[in-house]
C-alpha cells in the first residue's frame, strides 16, 4: 500500500473502524490485510466499475482469501432494489457463500448501499468493507453505516445501519468519474462547509478549480477533511436520533427531486445542491443567516457545475407532499436542517408558508 | 395485567429486555405500559390470529397509542416471503407511519419473523414487541431477536438480529392453537431438556399429559423455564458465534426435512422433533451418550404426538446435499449439535458415513 495513505478512524466502540485514503489502494494487498479470514470473499459491483477496478482488486484479495466470487450488478440508481438484492442473495446462495463470508462493496453509493444491505440480511448479516469509487461515495455514502434499497413510495426507506469493517478509498478512481458525477460528489463535499466547517467552506471556495481539475492533493485533503466531519458526527449519533440529521442538509428538497422527477433523473448530488441552496435560503428567511451567505453558497454550488433552480414537479404543494412522504418527517410534521449560522446546522419544524415561498422564489 | 406474571429477564446489554408470561396479559393496558411513544402502532398478524385477538390487543394499546394500524398478512409459512414483507412496507408507507412506529407482532412463529424483519428494515429499523400466539413462538422464536424470511434456496436465509423491547406471552392463546400446533411447540419445549437441563426433561416426561391437555399451571412453567433457558443461552451469545448454536438441536435434520418435503407440509416442530430423535441417534452412534438415552428422548417425542421416523427426500445423498446448503454449514463441511451428555450439547463436525447410518436407521 501506498505509505502515505491517509488514516480517518471512526468511533463507534465494537464497531469503530478505519477509513483509509491514498492512491493505489485498490491493488495493495496491505490496505486489505487484518480483516477476517472466510472461505469466500465476494466482490459486488457493477457492469460499468467492475471491468475497470475488479482486476486489481481481485489480486489483492488473493493474498488473503483463496476463493472469489465475483457479483456483477446493472449499473444505475433505478437498480437500487429489492429484484438486484435478491439477485445477489441468488448468486451467493449459489455459490454456497457461508455466514463468514465477507462482501466487498466495489463502486459508488447504489452499489454501497445495495452489497452493504444485502450484508447486514445474508444469514443474518455477515462482514463487508466498501470501496467506493466515486467522489459522492468516498466522502459520504460509504462511511457511517447506512445501507438499504428504495421502494417505490419513497428512496431508502428500506435498508439496515451495518457498520463495514474498513472504508478503501482508492483516489485513482476518481480519474475515470464522468464529469457529472464527479460534481455531484462535490455537492456532498461543499455540504459540510456550512454544516460544520467555515474554514473548510473557503478552502473549496479558494481550490474548486483543482478540485474539478482532479487534482489529487487537492481530492486528497477534500476526501479525508469531508471523512473526518462525517466520523465525528457519526460517532456522536449512529443512528441518527439527533445530531447525524443535520448530515442531510439539502437533501429533504433533494429527495422531493429526486422522487418528483422519477430516480435517476438528476443524480443525488445534483438533487442535495440544489437542495441546499434551498435549504440556504429558507434559513435565510427565518432570519437565521444573511441573505448573502445563502448567495455565497448558491454560487458555490453553481461553480461546481450543479443545479441551482428547483425544477417543476407539478407546483409548489407537489414538492410539500413529497416531502410529507418523507422518512424525516416525524409525526407528518416536517422537518428541516436549517444552518442556524455559517458553518452550523440544526433541525427545526418550519412553517409551511415559509417553505412554500422558499420553493417559489428557488424555483426555475 | 395480571399480578401474578411471570417476568423473565433477557440481558443484553442497552438491548436487554424482559418476557411477561401469564394469562390475561394481551388485553391488559399494564402489559404494554413503559414502551416508547409513537404517533402510531402497528398491528401485525395473520388472518386467522387477527379475528381472535386484535380486539383485545388494540383496546390496551389505545391506552398509550391514539392511533393504531392493523396489518392483515396471509396465514403460512409458504408467506414467509420477501412479497409478504413487502406489503408490510407498503402498508406503513401508506399508512405514513415514520420511523417512530412502535411494531406489535401477534401471531405465531411466521408473524413474529415476518413483523420483526419488517421492524429490523423499515426505514433502517424500528422498535417492535413480540406478542406470540402459539406455544412455539413463546418457548423459542419470539424470543432472542432472529427475524428473517425464506428463500426459495432456504429457510431463514435471509434477515437480521434484531431484538424485540418487549416480549408478551399471554398463555390465554394457546386455548385456541390446534393440538398439531401445540405438539410442534412441545418439541422445542422438550429439546431444552437434553441440551440444557436434565431436570427440566424428567418434569415434561412427569408433566406431559398436564401439557397436552393445556393445564395453565404447566403450561406457565414450561414456558417461563424454557425462556429462562433460552435467555440464559442468548446473553451469552447474541449473534450465535458460538453457543448459540446449541439451541439447533435438531434443526439441521429438521430443516432438511422441512426443505425436502417443500415447506409448509410439516410445521417446523414437527420437523425438529424428528430431527431431536436423530441427532440423539447421531449422538449414541459418536458414543456421547447411551442408547437408553436416544430411546428416552425418541419415547418423550412421540408421546407429544410428534413424527419420530425420518420422511424419504429421495434417499441419503438428498439429505446429505439438502444440509450442505443449510447455513450452519461452514465452508462446506456439514458440523451438527450432538449430545455430550444428557443436558448438556455441543457442536462438532461429524463424519459423513456416521450422518448416513443414523439416516437410514431412523427413515420411515
Amino acid at each position: 500500500m501506498d505509505g502515505d495513505a491517509i488514516r480517518v478512524g471512526i468511533d463507534l466502540g465494537a464497531r469503530s473502524y478505519e477509513i483509509l485514503i491514498g492512491s493505489g489502494l485498490l491493488g495493495s494487498a496491505a490496505a486489505f490485510g487484518g480483516l477476517p479470514g472466510a472461505s469466500a470473499a465476494a466482490i459486488v459491483g457493477n457492469a460499468t466499475v467492475l471491468p475497470l477496478y475488479a482486476p486489481r482488486l481481485d489480486r489483492a484479495l488473493s493474498v488473503h482469501y483463496a476463493r472469489r466470487v465475483v457479483i456483477e450488478l446493472p449499473d444505475g440508481e433505478q437498480y437500487k432494489t429489492w429484484a438486484t438484492l435478491d439477485a445477489i442473495f441468488e448468486r451467493l446462495l449459489a455459490e454456497q457463500c457461508d455466514r463468514r463470508t465477507v462482501l466487498f462493496a466495489l463502486g459508488g453509493g447504489v452499489v454501497g448501499d445495495l452489497a452493504g444491505f444485502a450484508a447486514a440480511c445474508y444469514m443474518r448479516g455477515v462482514p463487508f468493507v466498501q470501496a467506493p469509487t466515486t467522489l459522492l461515495a468516498q466522502v459520504d455514502s460509504s462511511v457511517g453505516g447506512k445501507t438499504g434499497i428504495n421502494h417505490p413510495r419513497g428512496k431508502n426507506m428500506i435498508g439496515a445501519f451495518h457498520q463495514p469493517l474498513r472504508v478503501v478509498c482508492d483516489l485513482d478512481t476518481l480519474d475515470t468519474l464522468p464529469a457529472r458525477e464527479l460534481a455531484a460528489g462535490l455537492a456532498e463535499v461543499i455540504k459540510y462547509g456550512p454544516i460544520a466547517d467555515v474554514a473548510f467552506l473557503e478552502w473549496i471556495e479558494a481550490n474548486l478549480p483543482a478540485l474539478l481539475a482532479r487534482d489529487k492533493d487537492a481530492l486528497s485533503y477534500a476526501v479525508s477533511r469531508s471523512c473526518q466531519i462525517k466520523a465525528r458526527i457519526v460517532a456522536a449519533d449512529e443512528r441518527e436520533s439527533g445530531l447525524r440529521a443535520i448530515l442531510n442538509f439539502g437533501h429533504t428538497f433533494g429527495h422531493a427531486i429526486e422522487a418528483g422527477l422519477g430516480y435517476g433523473r438528476w443524480l443525488h448530488g445534483e438533487a442535495v445542491g440544489c437542495g441546499m441552496v434551498l435549504g440556504a435560503d429558507l434559513s435565510a428567511r427565518l432570519g437565521l443567516i444573511a441573505r448573502a451567505d445563502a448567495e455565497r453558497l448558491e454560487r458555490l454550488v453553481a461553480r461546481a457545475g450543479l443545479p441551482t433552480r428547483a425544477p417543476d414537479l407539478g407546483g409548489v404543494s407537489r414538492y410539500l407532499e413529497l416531502m410529507r412522504g418523507d422518512k424525516k418527517a416525524i409525526g407528518g410534521e416536517i422537518r428541516f436542517v436549517v444552518l442556524e449560522a455559517p458553518g452550523r446546522a440544526a433541525v427545526r419544524p418550519v412553517a409551511e408558508a415559509l417553505v412554500r415561498e422558499t420553493i417559489a422564489a428557488c424555483s426555475a
